[in-house]
């Protein structure tokens, strides 16, 4: 059973788009949209096991040097 | 061209099911999961115009009343 | 000198509009807007002096039952 | 391999110790204290299966009608 | 040697005062002030041991039922 | 129909003004007050279409750096 | 009659009590604690009208370089 | 009787294991784990006394350049 997860990104101020591109080289993000409110970015990755979602944050995405936080909320099956 | 939001849902406790139950019947309602967090709930919604968008979150999100909280997030085109 | 603030108000679920009438009856109300994002409403106030300020908080804004949670942010002149 | 979380709990007021009496039911917990700062409780679980993590939030721990808010952050293996 | 902590309380809507009054009745609470903000009320407690501050929070302070939500900020000497 | 919105700014330390000075560069800021609170500066943006909306958010505002954080709330009209 | 408020401020990592001597510069600032939770420090100021609680925002405390962030929370008369 | 308390941190991005390896090297330190949602680490601190915590809050955890912020909870006895 795949294991799905919503990111809620905050990027440094005008590298939005910048971040945008790096998320996109990532198989395992599955959309991607820039938003309004409180974050600037909102993915939905889609990994095969727990600890997938683990590599994926801590050797990933986290390696993304303009980002400046993350909030996972993996979805509840 | 459609506008697109994320709407980030605080339910009141043990209410999360009834509260999608509710998301499910409205048909700009595309996606809707049951996520960990600080959030509850997060559903996609598409609609045609930006008054459509403003409908929607006042005269029928706003209405399901086991929500606590909800949180738009309209989508950067 | 007048002292001007926003309020940024949470209403219960359902309530936005009913808000937006009774402070509609406050003459220091000189803007009303209901919003997307964290906030349901935001308002302009301004009043003559600081304790007024206070009074219209505790004494009105307050009192509007179907509120939950203001967050005052005097404007710095 | 275990998964583990930490739930982050609000309580309604006055009621963090009847919410603790109702945590200590459930053997998936392992642990539970009552903290200062902008939480009431912090509870660490450890379930067998993501799936088992999604079960006890929705149909346990959200079923503890004194809690108003629930933040669950799974730990990273 | 004394320990003291600042606590940021929200209140229920139009509750402030009545909470105010109930606070003053508390010998361990120093000063209290009604504030502007995301917070409805600031005290400050000075208390002999550690073991009073937890007993303030849990038996007296969260006792007062017009509190929404109260966050301890120890300080730090 | 105008579409309108509210932008919360965050700014780097001891340059509200310098990002003040920027905003009014920007035709579609219609107001600009620095304020007390969690943010810095609020500003008025009132625009044509939701695209010119996403335009001035990516394009403009954000590409004043010394802005941390920028939270955007629709007007509901 | 004073003017007076609470300004919680968060400070660069290690820094904290170098900000603490800055601020023990400025007359205006009546107390200061170190405090554990969300924030690192509160300040208490007190000032005689409207316009000196602006001007020590801006062109004193927000020229701290070592804040990350302020919050005002004026008093409530 | 020690003193316990949970310290939610937040590091620069990309540094999270960094700063679990200088936290391993911190006596007081029992338990450390990696976690999803609107915090990076989660700390378990035991000491001796209230000085202590402050101590190792000050002068210890705030000297791991690669935090961005710490939110310290401490423990309700």
């Amino acid at each position: 059973m795949a294991i799905r997860a919503y990111i809620l990104i905050n990027t440094q101020i005008g590298q939005t788009q910048k971040v945008v591109e790096e998320l996109k080289k990532l198989p395992e993000v599955k959309k991607i949209d820039i938003i309004m409110g409180p974050y600037d970015i909102i993915v939905e990755v889609e990994v095969s096991t727990y600890e997938d979602l683990s590599h994926i944050l801590l050797n990933q995405i986290q390696n993304i040097s303009a980002i400046n936080h993350t909030m996972t909320c993996p979805v509840v099956e």
